[in-house]
């Protein structure tokens, strides 16, 4: 494994009843003055807003409101927030939603300490040199948002979707209740899938020699995605389907099962630049992607692929060669996809070639992309024609 | 999984020339007196005791020293340490060594900020009401205590041997560098690598309900130290092995693959009576105690040795019960134990039958012990016996 250094401060809270418990302590330790974050409102509908605003009131605390963050958080949805807090004086942000809303807070709470457009630290102008202090109430499963200090931020002005964060943004604490996932709709809950699912293949396939034990964690979290994804689509209110889906969504990036590796990462720079022009789900995009990459990649590192087919698929390996459980592997992926109803081809959200080369232009415009497999321009074009 | 609350506030540094890169920095960051405590001497003799002082004396940082912290530390030593801290108004511990010179920081830490005698926190009469600030250089990988806030004390007056921690005694940051693990006695690696396997044993064999994610993740560091042991025990200046071996170790323990469930932790208590009498390496009778252990309990829940048998030790299922499997992972066990030199029985300590009654009553003085088998009297008196 390569050197390293960990730090992860979140105070995670996970189950039934922690927020009743929990929530209004957590927040009145850091300030008494809050930025409620959330989405297009479905908190309302499920009750949790009810249940959030009640308990910060009857703590006494201050509550300012930004509602409406989009599904691809925006850019002008960070300065209004970042307008409200300078303006009130806000001690905390309390992000209540999905990865959306998460990220959307940390780009607020690094913008009101950065003097300058905190756009610039997404396309790496400037630094962030401090955050507000921010906490979370997950309400999807999916981006891992809520234990780490990541986020993902699109500027519809230039269309473009750029991922960052700092030391200063992973949440002070977050309550992550299976409960509140009930009611997510079966779309999201798949999307979440192939989000989070996603996450452990842009650590499983990298160039870091000598990583056993990475290796083994990664493939746990993914054995038990696959093996429980499933019955959470079908079942919405079962609740150890949601919650396991939940606690692997949380641990593919949290930075636990991936020390001391430098993971690939391209499909998700590919996926951004599809998503910043068609505004697709993140997570239908990279279910999409995935198997090309896969394809257009396995001869890197046949074996890695054959562990996938292994440890995850359970696929016994006697007699044969890595690369015909690679191409095994690969189909087992594609399979899962079919079975768990997502997104096959870019042809299913009716996108055609005609942007395919501004989008393979942009993934590369800080440079090649992937460690796995170093890809240009033309790899990424030849990857997403694949993919039509 | 049952609801819980995570926070591993602990700053990791992994590999070679991390230390010479930020411990001045990390420690600086605290303060400028330093009690650097340390065990028998051998990092004088593999040269860290003089990078170490180098770079803190380089840094403007005044040292005391406290060295001879005993394999099993013990309360005059702790008692000692408070002592200095308090005189000298030192900012930070700094811990060279192995577990027992960790554990020995953290009741120091503690101390130093308790009205009262120390101990009073290890044996239930008082609580921790803060911590000295402490870092660490870990020079073996077996306790996991550079990223836990745990720790045992034994006072050899009473002949007692007790964990205990509070949250003020996370490391503020750890240095894990396998190159000081090189110099670690054949002895000494065997006995790390029972003990960070039977902190494995103690999470898997759980009595929550629905917990696959963590069942894989533990599975994971099972397979990895089975894997490994062997060539870092028989290669000790193997860099990988010692590597994977150290990381497993910190993984074992940090709370990060048990999250949300009741580990069993019998064994450990039946240890800490066997060496609060003999003084023997607690790896050492763990790996004596733990295969009775099974023996006793497998009719609870033989499912989870079976699995312990097809997910680690790579058994085929196919066509056998799972009281056959959990026959087969306890062989297994006892193979690997074997394999890598452990000692088998109670008897290759010397140890008789003779104090099996006080070790049994002591093992259960605070009640049962156990939460995947309540165990009494009775029962650790039968474990012992089987095990002489």
């Amino acid at each position: 494994m390569d050197a390293f250094r960990f730090h992860n401060p979140t105070t995670l809270y996970y189950g039934k009843g922690q927020i009743e418990k929990y929530l209004a302590d957590e927040v009145t330790r850091i300030g008494k003055c809050v930025l409620l974050l959330y989405g297009g409102g479905s908190i309302k509908r499920n009750g949790l807003y009810d249940k959030v605003v009640g308990i910060l009131k009857e703590a006494g605390v201050t509550i300012f409101e930004l509602a409406g963050v989009e599904p691809n958080p925006r850019l002008t949805t960070v300065h209004k927030g970042i307008d409200i807090c300078r303006a009130e004086n806000v001690d905390l942000i309390l992000a209540v939603g999905g990865g959306s809303v998460l990220d959307c807070a940390k780009a607020i709470a690094m913008g009101v300490k950065y003097d300058g457009d905190v756009w610039d630290i997404y396309v790496r102008k400037g630094k962030a040199t401090g955050a507000l202090p921010l906490g979370t109430i997950l309400t999807l499963a999916a981006t891992g948002s809520e234990m780490n200090s990541g986020g993902v931020i699109t500027n519809w002005e230039t269309k473009e979707k750029v991922g960052g964060g700092s030391e200063y943004t992973f949440p002070v604490f977050s309550f992550c209740d299976p409960e509140n996932t009930y009611t997510v709709p079966k779309d999201q809950t798949i999307y979440g899938t192939c989000d989070m699912l996603a996450h452990c293949f842009e650590h499983y396939f990298h160039p870091t020699r000598h990583t056993p034990l990475q290796q083994h964690l990664i493939e746990a979290v993914m054995k038990t995605i696959v093996d429980n994804a499933k019955l959470a689509i079908d079942h919405p209110d079962d609740y150890d389907a949601r919650e396991t889906m939940m606690y692997c969504s949380t641990m593919a990036l949290n930075g636990m099962i991936n020390m001391g590796l430098r993971g690939d990462w391209a499909c998700h720079a590919i996926e951004h630049e599809i998503s910043a022009i068609y505004d697709i789900p993140h997570g239908g995009g990279l279910a999409i992607i995935f198997p090309h990459w896969m394809e257009y990649t396995k001869s890197v590192n046949p074996s890695r692929f054959a562990s996938l087919a292994k440890y995850v698929f359970g696929v016994d390996g006697t007699g044969k060669s890595d690369d015909q459980l690679a191409d095994i592997a690969i189909a087992k992926v594609r399979e899962f996809y079919q079975s768990i109803g997502a997104p096959q081809r870019l042809a299913d959200y009716d996108i055609g070639s005609d942007q395919l080369d501004r989008m393979a232009s942009q993934a590369v415009r800080f440079g090649e992309i992937g460690n796995f497999k170093k890809l240009g321009k033309d790899d990424v074009y030849k990857i997403l024609e694949a993919a039509l």
